[in-house]
């Protein structure tokens, strides 16, 4: 399955850098499939695998913050793999030209 | 912590009534603290409490769907209790009237 | 239309009754449809006069914050009317049973 | 501000990449800037230009679906720009090597 998810502090200032790079650091380091937007993290694995990245990228945060928002995003469907990139090369084909990505 | 959630299929058709149900079922059998909106449910628990019954309503659409969308929030804040119906509470505190909910 | 949304600083510490509360003061006196949860505001309308009330949500929040986050969901069902209390209401039928709301 | 936004019918079947084709053609005609991810596509802009293109391409596909679901998340900091793809930048510039993207 995609996911996609962001998760920070609210009680740190209106700068997250510091604690986004631990979060993408700990997602870099998984060994799953992921990639990493200006609004967030797509990953694609099964949903244990997905949820267990996002638990500790979550606990990371709130071990120097008191209250940590964690929104996710699932698009789960049968038998689909590849999808992280797949999806907007698909796109492609069906408008006929390149599309920023 | 706090979670509101949404799970339906995208492949059932624009009545979604029937799968709602099934995921409602479940949430009110599980014996955690929940509020069902119009615009999905919110529970109260820890993590892994609240993330297994997201999960188990995830894949409960997923034997009927080809195709699941799933959508969590997390709002983790240290210490915070029985927060479901409090928050909304200490708001009318501040506002100084009631308001709907 | 049913709209769901929260809007909140990230640059005011880890209590935000406050500014939910200037918040809720905006709906309430807007005159729309809404119900308030402790994970964010559902409103009934049409898009502009959603939209119109979440902006100035918005812009309120960012007059004493340097940075804001707004999430907003649409469920955009044709001819759909009285649905923010109704859809629960379908649902308990469904299920044969009350459950918590 | 920045924004994030999937929008998609749920009354046509579990393949959705000629609805999500269709969007991703007025936003790539729009002149905003944005980036096509596999869960949604992010814009750069101001508040009323990213609203407005998101109501076109909602409306868009209202035109031939009952129930069309659309979800923005805006991270609205003071004074950015260019974060669309400086934000991944500056990650990378903190943990000291390259991440996915």
């Amino acid at each position: 399955m995609l996911a996609m998810f962001s998760t920070f502090p609210i009680d740190k200032g209106p700068a997250l850098g510091k604690d986004v790079a631990k979060v993408i650091d700990l997602i870099d380091k998984s060994g799953l499939d992921y990639q990493t937007t200006a609004m967030g993290t797509l990953l694609e694995g099964d949903w244990d695998e997905v949820m267990d990245l996002i638990k500790k990228c979550h606990l990371k945060l709130r071990e120097s913050s008191k209250r940590v928002n964690t929104r996710i995003t699932i698009d789960d469907l049968e038998g689909a793999k590849g999808r992280l990139k797949g999806k907007v090369v698909d796109i492609e084909k069906i408008i006929g030209r390149k599309v920023k990505k």
